[in-house]
């Protein structure tokens, strides 16, 4: 990946705030009840990622307009009553970092935070253009009694795409905010025909620009409202550790 | 403890913000730089607890006033310049939710959280009267290179009372933040007389009155801009788990 010469002014530039709503725990712990809507989401960014109720699929928001990707792998427009447990969103406001060439997905994903020293904090990453290879997945949306990650796991479709182009938008969170959110990369994907999109396993970027958003600050709202969250016993750390690595 | 009887209509009150600067993954990896000062953190809230620059000493924020317990035990009136690397504030909104009579401090909080069905959200929590027993502890300032959390300890300073009257400010934090904060209740006290003040150890409660407030969104505001927390490695969670068990 070739930086720009002057990247470093990225670090010292003002910060935003990443929203969140629901933890990555509630989704170890099947707790897939949809608890705030795209439309009061979309109040809180202009893009995004997350998941509908019960797993339905993958979302991703791109310039103020929301994507879900169905597990047939069809990308449609969400309705105003499709509802999520587990999102996240911020208002992009992304500055140019690099160009991407014949790099790994995670080669780019990881210089990136490591040019930025941002490994401690949340960024935003934007990836656009043509990509060699792209491997997706989308969940199976379910019903109540909700099933466990694993099992949910077994139901999802992977996609692969080869020479597509597309926008690609990643969140990072440190370490320490495993199962708070996802620790590492999340990436969600859209390619600009809609033939392939979803939550993003693994790719090979041929050719394409780099964006990053610095992020300073976490708002995360809890679905404190909804009955079985507030009844769940959400102790279990081991569990929540081991059902995210596995199905992330 | 004497639960008023239409407390459950606290369950359903509107819900606020938890503001927090810094992690306790940071005290733990002896990231004690203040990162914020007193005044603007007072911008986030007018209840709060803390701690300032190499651990100094404690803090508490009631009614919009900060006060800062030494090593020494003696409760000052911290000035503009201090700042602290680790804090928590909320814009206070407390509803009654009790009277504790001759109860374990531990009891008074866990019976709160337990009664409000709260145990996965954040929840502040407000126990003014008089207590028959209270213990606190105080941190030691240090310089850079800071101490580590184990050695900090061995300088910190405890302190008993009997009979003391005053007000003890906790927030509970779910589980799965441990690291992010501090899981479980963190507790800070302060007399009427300002005679004993601090972290709190241990306590129990003669005649008190027990406010409450959930609180469903926590905002988190990391220090991007230090230079040691930007290089850190934060990666070793065992350590931070051990340290904060061992701490607190």
């Amino acid at each position: 990946m070739k930086i720009l010469r002057n990247f470093e002014r990225i670090i010292f530039m003002s910060n935003s705030t990443l929203f969140q709503v629901g933890t990555m725990q509630l989704l170890a712990n099947s707790l897939l009840d949809g608890t705030m809507s795209i439309g009061d989401l979309l109040k809180h960014g202009d893009f995004g990622i997350g998941t509908g109720q019960g797993l339905d699929g993958e979302l991703i928001i791109l310039d103020g307009k929301a994507y879900h990707t169905l597990v047939s792998g069809e990308c449609e427009t969400p309705d105003a009553s499709f509802t999520t447990p587990f999102a996240a969103a911020h208002h992009g406001d992304f500055k140019d970092f690099g160009q991407a060439e014949n790099d790994s997905l995670e080669e780019v994903l990881n210089n990136a935070v490591a040019a930025l020293r941002a490994q401690n904090q949340f960024v935003a990453l934007l990836v656009e253009g043509e990509f060699e290879t792209m491997t997706t997945r989308s969940a199976a949306g379910s019903q109540k009694p909700y099933p466990s990650l694993t099992e949910a796991a077994e139901k999802q479709q992977v996609f692969n795409g080869t020479k597509v182009k597309g926008r690609l938008l990643s969140y990072y969170a440190p370490a320490i905010y495993q199962g708070v959110t996802v620790a590492g990369f999340h990436s969600h994907f859209l390619a600009d025909d809609h033939n392939l999109s979803g939550h993003v396993l693994t790719g090979k970027v041929l050719n394409a620009t780099v964006k990053v958003q610095l992020l300073d600050t976490i708002e995360q709202v809890l679905p404190v409202d909804n009955a079985d969250f507030k009844a769940a016993d959400l102790t279990d750390l081991t569990m929540v550790h081991k059902a995210i690595e596995a199905a992330e």
